[in-house]
């Protein structure tokens, strides 16, 4: 990259393309002021600027060479620094008055754009905008389904397609950059112009990033050497499927015997409510109060360390909220840990018919005291190898913080917090890697290093494109582009309301695909007797015994996966794009994916079919179950359930594996 | 009102408030660059904007006395021009790129502004925002709703609380001041600060005007003073129902028999299908050829001559635009009367499964043949009394126009030249007030002078209060304060989609309202088979009889009321604060209206009612029906269907004719 400077302003490029360009008649800069309201129901938001002013930068005075810069605008002054490849802009606001911040990179048309973190309606960004702010995603995600209507008028809680519990303001340029910055103010990312991206933040960020790579699997390492990356999974992982259940010892180890009794290859039990239950209207939820329940789960130890025997791990639930009339909460406002009202009184926040207190991460007492005496204490040493490490969106705007920093500043950093809450427990008792995980999907910039493993989130139990098996697709592909790169999701989905409910052939098409994920596990579903469950069926539980056996058959290719991306920030899903960087058709699909280099998957997303269609880009492909052979194109494939369309290149090292599999499995 | 100028900034003040203020510190005055996006279909708009920039405007030089300024603010100049209790303010742009404009009129949490058109969700604009831009109104228009939900996912058609036919930037304040501007851009007028309104418009006004007047009804004639004034009706009209029948001679004419036999007092027939009937999914539609259709309608002249000796009147119905496979299509493209496409091809606008040229009310040809070959020729001279002259709301942003001038400002502007086409029509006609009169739905400025009588659109056949019988009485009254104070509606609704019926109750209760409007009339709504029928039930024949007759009796205070309306601009459906000023909760009251100056009605709004609670500002009140006497504050009333809560002032000089019409229907 190189960087010229003029008078009134300067252009940065580079790699046959503009990077950044800033003059009078075309500001790339443009600062303001505005007036937000926000208003939090249960995670979901509704929020609104009043933009009072924006105007472009000017510049006053510029002094500079080729790989650096120092500019005065007035109310904002900014460093430029060119490093190779890396361009950084540091920037410091002179004018107290300004705190909304608008700046526009060059693009075309042609271009695409992936990222933003978890995006689970469109990969490709161009051509909407995506405003960057942790929440409850949505149930339904269309405004056009009586679901997403319903549950609007009701709950606020229908959500759109930009809604994630996961966004972040980075993402990766078909022009082979990828943008990034650390702040976490509210943002909106919008593509949608023609000839530049307009990124707006409701703060001047402290710095930004553009770092150019020849190809995108440089491009991820370059930005994973920034972000850090994930850890391997423990060992015991790639051994069979979680499986969900609850309702305490007796049901709960029944039932997983029951699964193991069938052929299903069971390699943890994941009680969600360990800590015991709470009936609200939505369905079954958990007693906010984070330790073993001995009433729910009598005698659990033992059955820990028994199951632990036959190579089968135990797992629970947690997050970073306490309910008020739980044992926790109560220690932790005696200690002062929680955050509070502006006037120094309890903030209770509303989750649905309970009510917790927010633990001040920010207080490095109450991190500790949070991570020592709860996840430490109640959860590792109590011989739990792995929790869902629920929430983290939900910071109320209008608390008052420990580390006096604006919550509207925090909320967006708040998951990633949590995230390192669990990291250093982990880190701590040496379990990292190695026996514990935890699953989360709450994000932001941060998860990259502390969280070992991203799941999808609550998606409805349908076929439904915006919050449906397909979404868990597209969440799999943007989260990667971010460089998290360990990514799975509920079997079945999660959410079941209004009449909506999961079906045995969605079960059956979603533990399909999450053979092709590195990590398998189901879960009952906010309302469990309403819905299917796979152990109450005879031909399901058969065929999943099939799919957890081929999942464990391919635990050498997924284990070298994971390690892949903990060495190099690949993820272990990834768009046909980034090792087929010429097929233009590959930019565009976001409902197949590369497992690996070598595996291309096209999971069945609709209800009902029986064969399917799928793009191969120009290769020596291999059907898993029948062994025909492809050179890439639009091919049809029959695709009865059991049989997920899942492609292998003929010159993989895994080759012999694979065909492994067709001979068990196939013909 | 007294200028003050200083460095920087001026003050306008008088009757101990401030009208405007501009400083540094606290500008008023802002403008920028914006680009808007238009979607239009059918008649519902999707309107966004990117604002680029958005600043204060600075004084460069200011030089003025107490009662007038000139203003240079670098991109604009300003001409403040006060005139005793009128502020002028003259705009001039110079910096051709302005294309946004922001006014801020200082406020505070106690006032309440009513107007911005017809407006039927909320009299009292305060604390929301009122984009104000001519369209379909929504159906249901409620987003909570079932019917808003499918009509939005159907046909982009649901709408809002702000959606209305009749916007207009003018605004009646509680603090005894007008603002009006005759700008017809694109505007947004936000009530939601505080301390300020905010006034935007997509272009910078020539002129705005603020007005102060010590009473609201010295406002509403200063206003109208200005704007002009609605003529007085035809005698006629006073003389009973207008009757909305169709499907051709002898179905319509049977119907007018069945309806007086059973003693209805018909004086007029109205049938929309005048000039023939075209069927679409939506329901019944009409042949947009602007004609009496002989096939439909065979001896209709005769028929016409024969009814009119008998003192009944027949009615049409008209648009301005013109289906492309009718005769009056064929003749205005042959002579260049249609807008065209930017590249001068044929520009036709989807109405719903057919598709119509517009024609161009700018070009002076186009408007005097549509006016003398249509108008006069086809409707006048054939022998119509009146029609409804509907539409005007659909102007395309992205066709070319005669006179040059931007859809974008042109848009809002066409409802007022389609009714002064009319308007111009009757004049030339001298059947002005005396036996030709049309009413509208769409409005805009002009519509006070142009307009022989607005109608309501298009409500949903039900009781909801954002698209039911409550949303007539705002919009009668919320018009009202704008100048136009002759409104009316269909009874009993007209939408009639997605399961949403009519009932014998809303028929019914509805007609109760209609005989305290100006003019009664009924409308078999879009879907004639499925909905309630009058004239298919004896009971509401017999009801309706009663009705019509309380309605001509009051024919000499009706007369009286439409009189002062031309004189003075007062509405014949006033806010109970009109004449009761001191009563502090008179200015919070939309669903009760003075009826003139001597009755108060409140309507029965909601289902399944059997009394009615009522406020009543301090007076001397009777019960129309029982001839109680109360002195004012909140009365519960019996309400059955037939005796809709209706009051009257002791001391009215009208007493006797009330008397007797509870001596006759009463008691």
């Amino acid at each position: 990259m190189k960087l010229k400077t003029m008078e009134g302003g300067f252009t940065i490029c580079g790699d046959n393309q503009v990077y950044l360009e800033h003059t009078e008649q075309k500001p790339a800069l443009y600062v303001g002021y505005g007036e937000a309201s926000i208003d939090m129901y249960r995670g979901n938001f509704k929020i609104e600027d009043y933009v009072v002013q924006r105007y472009p930068l000017n510049v006053v005075s510029i002094t500079g060479t080729s790989d650096g810069a120092q500019i005065d605008f007035g109310g904002l002054k900014a460093k430029i620094c060119i490093d190779q490849e890396l361009l950084t802009i540091y920037f410091e606001k002179t004018d107290p008055n300004i705190n909304r911040f608008w700046l526009r990179i060059p693009s075309d048309k042609a271009e695409k754009c992936y990222g933003c973190g978890e995006q689970m309606s469109y990969f490709n960004l161009k051509g909407r905008h995506f405003p960057l702010w942790t929440s409850e995603p949505g149930v339904g995600r269309d405004k056009t389904t009586y679901v997403t209507w319903r549950s609007d008028v009701e709950n606020k809680a229908g959500g759109d397609y930009y809604h994630t519990n996961y966004p972040e303001p980075t993402f990766v340029s078909s022009k082979h950059y990828y943008f990034h910055t650390d702040c976490t103010a509210y943002a909106d990312f919008d593509f949608r112009h023609d000839d530049f991206h307009e990124l707006q933040f409701w703060d001047v960020p402290e710095s930004i990033r553009i770092e150019h790579a020849d190809t995108f699997a440089a491009l991820v390492q370059k930005l994973t050497d920034y972000l850090g990356r994930q850890p391997v999974l423990p060992e015991w992982v790639y051994d069979g499927a979680i499986i969900g259940v609850q309702g305490g010892t007796k049901r709960a180890f029944a039932l997983a015997d029951r699964s193991i009794r069938n052929g299903i290859k069971v390699n943890g039990i994941w009680c969600q409510d360990w800590e015991g239950k709470r009936v609200t209207s939505f369905g079954k939820r958990l007693q906010w109060d984070w330790q073993w329940n001995k009433e729910l789960y009598p005698g659990l130890p033992e059955k820990i360390a028994q199951y632990r025997e036959k190579g089968i791990r135990f797992l629970g639930y947690i997050n970073p909220y306490l309910v008020n009339d739980g044992e926790l909460y109560a220690e932790a406002k005696e200690k002062g840990y929680f955050a509070v009202k502006e006037d120094g009184s309890d903030y209770l926040v509303d989750f649905g018919e309970f009510y917790c207190g927010v633990v001040d991460l920010t207080n490095p007492e109450a991190y500790e005291w949070f991570k020592d005496r709860v996840i430490k204490k109640n959860m590792i040493e109590f011989g739990l190898s792995g929790w869902m490490a629920d929430f983290g969106e939900y910071l109320p705007t209008d608390l008052k913080l420990y580390n006096g920093v604006s919550p509207m500043i925090e909320h967006n950093h708040w998951p990633a917090r949590w995230a390192k809450c669990n990291y250093d427990a982990l880190k701590e008792t040496d379990t990292l890697g190695k026996e514990v995980f935890y699953f989360m999907r709450a994000g932001g910039t941060g998860n990259q290093k502390y969280c070992t493993m991203m799941w999808a989130g609550d998606q409805s139990v349908d076929f439904s494109i915006h919050d449906g098996l397909a979404s868990v697709i597209v969440g799999a592909l943007s989260v990667g582009m971010c460089g998290c790169g360990l990514h799975h999701s509920d079997i079945g989905g999660y959410t079941s309301l209004f009449g909506n409910t999961r079906t045995k052939e969605l079960f059956q098409r979603w533990a399909d695909m999450a053979i092709f994920t590195p990590l398998m596990r189901t879960h009952e579903c906010n309302r469990p007797e309403e819905n299917f469950q796979y152990y109450d069926d005879g031909d399901t539980m058969e065929l999943f015994a099939a799919q957890t056996d081929v999942h464990v058959m391919l635990k050498p290719y997924i284990k070298a996966l994971v390690e892949e991306n903990s060495q190099t920030g690949m993820p272990v899903q990834r768009p046909l794009f980034m090792h087929y960087e010429d097929d233009a058709r590959a930019y565009d699909i976001q409902t197949e994916y590369l497992f690996g280099k070598d595996m291309l998957i096209a999971p069945v997303y609709l209800e009902g079919q029986t064969e399917w269609k799928v793009y191969l880009p120009e290769d020596e492909w291999v059907h898993l179950w029948t062994g025909k052979s492809f050179a890439g194109g639009d091919v049809t494939v029959e695709a009865p359930i059991g049989r997920i369309p899942a492609f292998y290149r003929k010159n993989s090292a895994y080759a012999p594996l694979f065909e492994a599999i067709r001979k068990k499995y196939g013909e």
